[in-house]
């Protein structure tokens, strides 16, 4: 059994996870407000590299059912009708759209998982159910990918802890020691060991929280720590997120 | 005072460290073989992106002075007088002469880093001296990036332990709490915590080590956890590598 860790998508190896399961996180904020528009009644979510992609493939799709959503330096895109913020994500605003999203972190990590089978999405907010998901996924194919979104391909500890918490959650203690690992598994599993439980700690110690803070995003940052808040798992295949078991 | 690791060369800002103090490391093996080479009277190392690049930077030097030097999967680069063994790296091979080298993480990282300054090489091998010179420099500068060369982008458990090790010894107990940092730094020092001060213990643990070891390379892991065999700092400056003091 493998299982492995990547602190930013940029040294995943597309060769390598063709076929094999991966769970990609944002807890700072793209997967948290994915997993948000999804349980709030978005049909798809459709992730684009940069705010030209996402109008162009916008474009391609039904008038009137779609939305843009995402962010630069944290803020709205102009002319974007909704940022990156899990609070703006409500039935009223997502309920019955397809959103094209870009985002600086979280939607990269989603294209460089684009080959995996499944890509699970994982936050705190649907920390029980994506494990279990991923936990299912690894036993069935006998490897996984974690992949961490980091920030600005450099490495972001909200993810790094997040990952050693599902490293934690995925494998039980004793089988652990049979499993090959790589390298940032034995780093995100020392950070469980400074934060222990205390997502709210960990995430809120990140570089990432303190720039949301100051850009006045606090209460996102709030709600990403709210753990277990939601029970589904969304799944990235056919170039769009949705949750596969509404069919 | 700002302290920064980045476990890659991958996510380095360059307008960010321009001007400013940057220690590289690569454990295992680009930087411990600088230093080995210039302790054995190399007069200077130029860092090349790729092979192709060697030569030709090679063709503008004077002949009969120059090595070419460098791997591509831990082996030798058909046709270069040397690969990327501190143990290949002999008075009687290197005396004398300046080395033209490229290797996958170590010289990425020194050409990441390009526009520091100053540009310090630090490994297991020379810790206490290059410890030293990165605290001076970043008691000037008040600023300090140690970038760790990494293994093709991702994370690298040797680097990162040795990073921890590089923060630990530059900035004592108390002064680091006041000190502004990023992620890494957290990351870096809880690998300090696991692994004590046992370079062998955490670079064995490492998968490049694993890596070499498959490969016949077994005692160019046992050389480079040797402490403070050297008391040089190799600096980067002008596009190679060399002993400062040596005038």
């Amino acid at each position: 059994m493998k299982l492995a860790v990547h602190f930013t998508p940029v040294g995943v190896n597309a060769g390598g996870i063709a076929g094999k399961p991966v769970l990609v996180i944002d807890v700072l904020r793209a997967t948290t407000t994915m997993i948000v528009a999804l349980a709030n009644g978005a049909k798809a979510i459709i992730p684009a590299a940069s705010a030209d992609d996402a109008l162009k493939l916008a474009q391609l799709l039904e008038r009137g059912h779609v939305l843009l959503a995402g962010e630069r330096r944290a803020e709205r895109i102009e002319g974007f009708a909704l940022g990156n913020s899990p609070l703006e994500m409500t039935p009223e605003a997502v309920g019955g759209r397809t959103l094209v999203m870009t985002t600086t972190n979280g939607v990269q990590a989603l294209l460089a998982a684009e080959g995996g089978r499944p890509v699970l999405i994982g936050a705190a907010v649907n920390f029980s159910a994506a494990a279990a998901a991923a936990r299912e996924a690894f036993e069935q194919a006998g490897e996984l990918t974690i992949l961490c979104s980091g920030r600005e391909k450099a490495f972001g500890l909200e993810d790094a802890y997040a990952a050693g918490r599902f490293v934690e959650a995925i494998v039980p203690g004793k089988a652990r020691r049979a499993l090959e690992v790589n390298d940032a598994v034995i780093a995100a599993r020392e950070l469980v060991r400074k934060f222990g439980n205390d997502w709210k700690k960990a995430v809120t110690a990140s570089s990432h929280a303190r720039y949301l803070k100051g850009r006045g995003f606090a209460q996102d940052v709030a709600f990403a720590v709210q753990v277990d808040t939601y029970q589904l798992v969304p799944v990235y295949a056919d170039r769009r997120v949705t949750i596969p078991e509404r069919g």
